[in-house]
């Protein structure tokens, strides 16, 4: 039996700095509770869209310690531990379950291509899982990486017992389709890209982690009961409305754009740590303009 | 109102050559009726499953007069009329339609990768569409042709009266959402992946065009009618039955891929004309015991 | 003992198409002359640079005619004569010598990728090799093709009697590098990239086929002399000055540019065939000032 | 005036860790005399050879101490500090300084790829030159991190006085030759790619740091002195020998490899840190053979 099954839509957070570039706590414990509010079935901290990348460790272990306390135990809190190498994701891994998290989102390490291989990431993933107190989560966004991890791959790692699903943030639908096709019972694939989150479901995952879901949470889980209780129709209407704010978050200006959208609805995300830059005003007022437009097809 | 609405499953058909490498017309009447008993709504000759590049004009001409004896009227009869000059496909599809196709396909020119942008589409589409005596499907094939044929052109190209649908056979969900989104009524989104058919369909295409439907017609057309009758389920699980020979006949073995796998079902298409060559034993071995596996999923 | 030599510069023509689109050989007939009066030591119709597959095989055979009545017997007549299929490449290679050709240019196949591998590369060119009754060149362009002709694979094929060397059109200087360590003696390496023309004589090729020599012949031959007679410093910065014209011709405007730039010399080379169109104002702009600068440079 | 010119060149090391994955002080002590005691003018620690994006802030403070312990002071000692935060970067350039390193090696930030263009490369790299107590050398590396320093970028850094020169790691020539072309008196532009060198020598860089530095330090030189004082040829033919070395360690084995072929030369550099793994058999019987050949083309 699998420790944990993940369904639903999870929003992954972004994580507020103030003006110096100093990680702003006072901010993340403003925010939080609006996002608690909605009904997404879980929050992921320092995943893409937290600005992971951009933290030390110390300051990781303080977000998700913030996190732990706002969060109901009864919200799934993930946190993305990934490192380039195996024994500091090992590390990152057990310092977060310590913290509260209920799993552990392990994006692929990516710095050496030409050696990352389905042999290297099985070395990986095992080794950050036997020792892992907490599930983990499997997170593969070749876009970002440049490295593609395969389902088959994927296939083998399913039978770890403590590793529970996988987040696939790439668009193509036939390697999602290969993902479901390959999970055992229990094992969950969720998308990573709000995009094509209609196609996804109808490929049949079970749920997914959407920056989109940080601006517009409710809609997302919207449109994952619309497929699931089998009203297509309405599902694809729903995704076509959200596409060009889809968009405009991750091709388009990424977590600066995500902050800026949440700073116009209200919700103060703080900024984004250089080399990140704000949002220019270009993608402000697409921003407001896709929002307002979305806003109106609900009215 | 638009001339003619394409939905639906449609095959694209091989051309026979016979063991010189010479049209082998006696091959294609003997075949050609074991497809117009299948329950496609259309067949298209000459597109890329045609090896329509191999052919000279009057090779081609000479398909398109047999083809039209054969099928029956009340089937569409499209043949593909790609050339990379203007000119040169504008008296193509004035020869096809004089030969009896109901619609050309028009592949995009694409060996002047540099310049051919949107506008140079346009133009090029819109000269074929003023001069062909029977409407016109735009084709867009990136994997193949290195261009792409963006949602906005095909939009503006969907005004054209004798502009009436498009083959898209690429597999990035997002963009045949954007085609189906941007397409005025009347106007036919057609796909051209079979390994991703169920996901267009529940992105709302009308059809597709699908060198599996030349192998197995009557799965696939029984794919469409499963989610258009709201059967998604159903429908995702042929879909993933379909996977391994859809796979098989597109990035594995092309073109020799799917005559091989034809022998295999007893309908002879003849042999590839060079450069291509047969499939080697080893693809004729995969699609043996995927054929198998396909048919045992029916029993 | 190969049949024949290729060195030094060779430029690729344009082929000048009237207001109508036709075929338009009172203006190659006047160009002409300009371009053998330079130093280069040979031309090549229908290549790339010469649009070629946007004309007829009818058309072809004209250009060949009116080029081999212009072009002394002393200077290399190379005619492109690519074609998808194996017989059209061999029957276009026929009908170009008996029109006077001294060699032709032929360029691996394309649209079938998946298929085009060195196994089918082999046949293609032995097929061509082995009917020719002229030398066969070889010719590599993967940024237009998507396929790449491999070193390995120039270098099995160097060993049929027929065919005399390769062009390559790619700046990856270390598969340069590697032809040009696999040719047998006798064995041309042609470059086709002007803005690398000087790295890849420094890495050891015999000369190039180069579209900006149909502009700047001499300038052209000038840096192959500079680098062979050892004056390499001088040869690198001569390159630099024809950096800015060589990207404007080839991945900036292309054909349609070079054509532009032309007639800024004075040369009428007539206009690019749809879907191709004129250099924008933008483009003339800059060729123009692109010129200047590097005509100043020599004055 | 520039506080620093960079020329000839310069052997990024590997950083040995133990069976247990410890870093190896112990090894990493014995091994760095053989490498001081060749030619090379400079050494470069924790850059991509040096594994850097695996080890702690803790752990590469110990190493650029360590190597400063080892390193003459007349030999250039350069550490690699890039970290994805701006500030992380900063705060890693002084601690290198602070430990002796005469020189920071600053790669590219790269994991928000949508974001990283000219604007936010120019604020990063203005904000680590205005803190850092020693000079910046730039450092691109497309193949490994997707996103690319464009020459304009890099020719606007140039004008900070504490920015020296750039480590260009791609091998597009052309590109190479706009560095060269827009580099300020005494700004340095290296080449990173082993297989290319010799081209980049002829399109004018300063020098190199080159991986097989650490392998063949004394080849490389060579071929650096053979390019500079005019003997093209002779520096071609060195290239060519030393070619299948150079693949088999970047494109080829990559880190792992290059320890491999280090321990067949007697110098034991340890074992890579997972993920990465030892290379396998195959893989150090190609480089025993490609050493072997490469040899006796020396005796």
């Amino acid at each position: 039996m699998r420790a944990m099954q993940l369904r639903g839509v999870l929003a992954p957070l972004p994580t507020p700095f103030d003006e110096s570039g100093a990680l702003d706590v006072k901010r993340l414990r403003t925010a939080l509770p609006k996002w608690t509010a909605s009904r997404v079935s879980g929050i992921v901290m320092l995943g893409t869209t937290g600005e992971a990348g951009l933290l030390s460790d110390a300051e990781a272990a303080r977000v998700i310690e913030e996190a732990r306390a706002l969060v109901p135990r009864e919200r799934t809190l993930i946190a993305g531990t990934a490192r380039e190498s195996t024994a500091h994701a090992v590390a990152a891994a057990k310092q977060a379950a310590s913290l509260g998290a209920d799993a552990v989102l392990v994006r692929t390490p990516c710095f050496f291509k030409g050696q990352m291989n389905g042999d290297a990431f099985e070395r990986h993933y095992r080794a950050v899982a036997d020792a892992s107190p907490v599930p983990v989560l499997l997170y593969n966004f070749t876009a970002a990486t440049g490295v593609n991890l395969q389902p088959d791959t994927v296939a083998r790692l399913a039978e770890h017992p403590n590793i529970v699903g996988v987040k696939e943030s790439g668009s193509d639908i036939a390697q999602i389709a290969d993902l479901v096709a390959a999970a055992p019972a229990g094992f969950s694939v969720l998308a990573g890209s709000a995009s094509t989150f209609h196609a996804a479901l109808c490929a049949g995952v079970d749920g997914g982690i959407l920056a989109l879901a940080a601006l517009i949470p409710d809609a997302c889980v919207r449109l994952f009961d619309l497929v699931r209780s089998g009203q297509y129709e309405e599902g694809r209407a729903l995704q076509r409305r959200m596409l060009p704010l889809a968009r405009l978050i991750s091709t388009g200006y990424g977590v600066p754009g995500l902050k800026a959208a949440l700073a116009l609805t209200g919700i103060d995300a703080g900024l984004p740590r250089a080399p990140l830059a704000q949002a220019p005003d270009a993608a402000v007022a697409a921003l407001r303009s896709a929002l307002h437009t979305f806003e109106d097809a609900f009215a």
